[in-house]
């Protein structure tokens, strides 16, 4: 170790430091595939606020980046630490400091696991309503700094709707709060708002008060088969037209339907196209009726149910999906959004490249919110096809009026990109505040804007 | 006419510089009681964003403070514009751009009044959720300025979750736009977000991307008299605790009740406290029913009704509130919010605070979400007790655990108090990011932060 960083060492509890190479190289990469430079100086696992603080303030004084990283989940290479960076592990602080039932709250430190705050909500009969799909491995502290989303978005939003206030250590070690305990609140800037998102390149989160829902009392759940994606997408869009505020409005294309039919077997698929629904509350009955309706209309198989075990069934061709896909080898999970009218041309035109590339491109849909992970199958394919079909991808995206990352993040893979969907004046501003925050640019440098 | 004023007038349309003396008056308050220590030099009437940049590069040049304005229904002093100052008057940018139905969204001018995009939008089946109290007033970029509430937040959000993308220009000059035109994304840092509620300091909004929502297919109304505020404050709680989400949650004092009375004689109030809920969407029946079951459990009286007309008379007496009480003469509209739990000991507080001081305070209070707005009687009181009344009022939005403000910002008013609800640190960074998008502080100074 280094005299730099047994300087470190010395403020911090012993063990908190490590450069063991196995952990520098586990813990300096995320699920994105992005590789850095070379390993970082050292893995700090902080187990407290005053703990970040300590490390903040001394990378600051000594220009050195610092990585912050929650389960290493994310897809975009936000968490990747290379040459002269340290990692500051945050997993280790995982306490659920309170839930506030009365008040529909829970106070929690970055490190907690999503589905474990959701457990510990539901056990008072309350729910943590962002649900993205790593949420077993996720840490909410992570899900904060790509404002992660999810199935349930659409009806409940993304983790930013969820965050009523942050605890923060900016990057020389001041620590302080932003937002407040109620629901509403306009006194001063929206700093939890700017925070999150920022993926770790404005301060470090260090706690967090989140919102919780009333755990639903019943649920509904319909599914559907089109010849079509177009008609599918179609009646996603028929769906929310007839005023019913889903919980789940997700789609997969027939070639995503065929990886499944081939996982599991049985009978074909009865189309191109799946459309997976779900309701709850207290309509969640008379608006599964009202989905299976509309549903029904252009489907060539469409089926409703309010019984869990049924219910199952149904979800159970969604669930499959990532799995089916992930066993023909390595993927790229993509992840634009676009307008929700355009949906339908986002996939007609995604089939179209994977014609033109030859690259394999398996499409899911959260479609109620217009967002659409493209899975391109990277394995055993010409690298160059790969990444012009990854290019054309976000081309597309910004072509019909998208974003080139509904939920996952910038990270590193998609800066390149950012300009081009931003502006060059946007992109000056955020680069304004990070100088604000950030003046030495020590927090997680390289990344995000 | 200045040498400085003419050279803006020769920059703009003819007529769009005033310095009519009664318009400088006129156009450089608001509703909030606060008066300019000395007529502002000018008013600019913006009819487009390229006038607004001009406005503002010219403004820039010379280092002279703009005040944005839209309507002036501001309730905080937030478009005071004193000596020295020119007031941006964006209320004739009032253009609907667009209304697109197919992907639940509106693209509009900033001086667009509320209602009226509403009411556009219901022509195609769509609503504009949020709703201030001056909705037939105020303007969009009014509302946006201040992140704006309303009855319907309880179920719907803030003015700020409907908002996907901005148009603004900068302190410069320079136009840039902000978010996008899907529901997610999250590419960048969350500009749009930052400046909805930063009260027109960071930039000046001219057009805005909004979300519309389907309209409600039913709705259901139900009204109850308590013995107590606190039987009230309790059965708003329970109501949220049902899982019921309800589209309006508002509770009345009893001081409120009985102004109602003396306004609209009849018989007298059925207790100290009145609660007005509303249900709305595919479960508007089944969570009225179980709204009412619940209120009814400890009310004095209790009804619920689907059918439009009885819900009109159950909605008057919420309607009636207001004006009831400005007939006394002017009074102080304060804008605290308290997490939920609280609501009972905010309402015992206030009252034993008027009990002490002897000011009349009326409380209104939209109780699902913990915003309590205290009327404070000013006419005929005395000065001092008054001031002390509000001071008491803010010490006690905190010492709750709240804010002191939850939807009418910061303005002028609330500044002395900000750094006691945010902290030191936390109003240090939002003054380095008023610095780095607003280096010559010209824009709306000494307001917000």
């Amino acid at each position: 170790m280094t005299g730099t960083l047994e300087a470190l060492a010395r403020e911090l509890p012993p063990g908190a430091v490590s450069t063991a190479p196995d952990e520098l190289r586990r813990l300096s990469r995320d699920r994105s595939g992005q590789r850095p430079d070379a390993p970082p100086l050292a893995v700090v696992r902080a187990a407290s606020a005053d703990e970040v603080a300590a490390t903040l303030a001394w990378a600051s004084a000594r220009l050195i980046p610092v990585v912050p990283r929650g389960a290493g989940t994310g897809l975009a290479g936000g968490a990747t630490a290379g040459a002269g960076s340290v990692v500051l592990d945050l997993a280790g602080m995982n306490r659920i400091l309170a839930i506030r039932a009365d008040d529909g709250l829970a106070e929690v430190e970055p490190g907690v696991i999503t589905a474990d705050l959701d457990r510990a909500a539901r056990a008072v009969g309350l729910r943590y309503a962002p649900d993205p799909a790593s949420a077993e491995l996720s840490t909410v502290g992570g899900n904060i700094a790509t404002n992660a989303g999810g199935l349930h978005c659409v009806k409940y939003g993304v983790t930013g709707d969820a965050v009523l206030g942050l605890d923060v250590v900016l990057a020389d070690g001041t620590r302080l709060r932003t937002g407040r305990r109620t629901v509403k609140g306009v006194a001063g800037y929206d700093l939890t708002s700017l925070l999150t998102g920022s993926e770790g390149t404005l301060a470090v989160v260090v706690g967090a008060t989140l919102r919780l829902l009333p755990t639903p009392t019943r649920t509904g759940t319909a599914a559907a088969y089109f010849a079509t994606p177009e008609a599918a997408a179609a009646a996603c869009a028929a769906v929310l037209d007839a005023g019913v505020r889903p919980s789940v409005l997700e789609f997969l294309d027939g070639r995503t339907l065929e990886a499944i039919h081939r996982l599991r077997g049985g009978p074909r698929p009865d189309g191109q196209a799946f459309v997976l629904a779900q309701t709850d509350g207290f309509a969640a009955d008379a608006e599964i009726a009202a989905v299976h309706a509309v549903l029904r209309r252009t489907a060539t198989r469409a089926e409703f149910t309010e019984e869990p075990e049924a219910a199952e069934a149904l979800l159970a061709t969604r669930r499959l999906a990532l799995p089916a896909v992930e066993r023909l080898g390595r993927v790229l999970i993509e992840d634009i959004a676009v307008p929700r009218s355009r949906l339908a041309a986002a996939v007609r035109s995604i089939s179209a490249l994977a014609e033109r590339t030859g690259v394999p491109i398996f499409t899911f849909a959260h479609a109620g919110d217009g967002n659409v992970h493209p899975l391109v199958l990277a394995e055993g394919q010409d690298e160059e096809a790969v990444r012009e079909t990854v290019d054309e991808i976000f081309r597309l995206a910004l072509r019909l009026g998208g974003t080139i990352t509904g939920e996952h993040g910038v990270g590193t893979l998609k800066r390149a990109w950012l300009e081009a969907e931003s502006g060059v004046e946007a992109l000056r501003v955020q680069r304004r505040i990070k100088e604000a925050l950030d003046p030495l640019g020590i927090l997680n440098p390289a990344k995000a804007i």
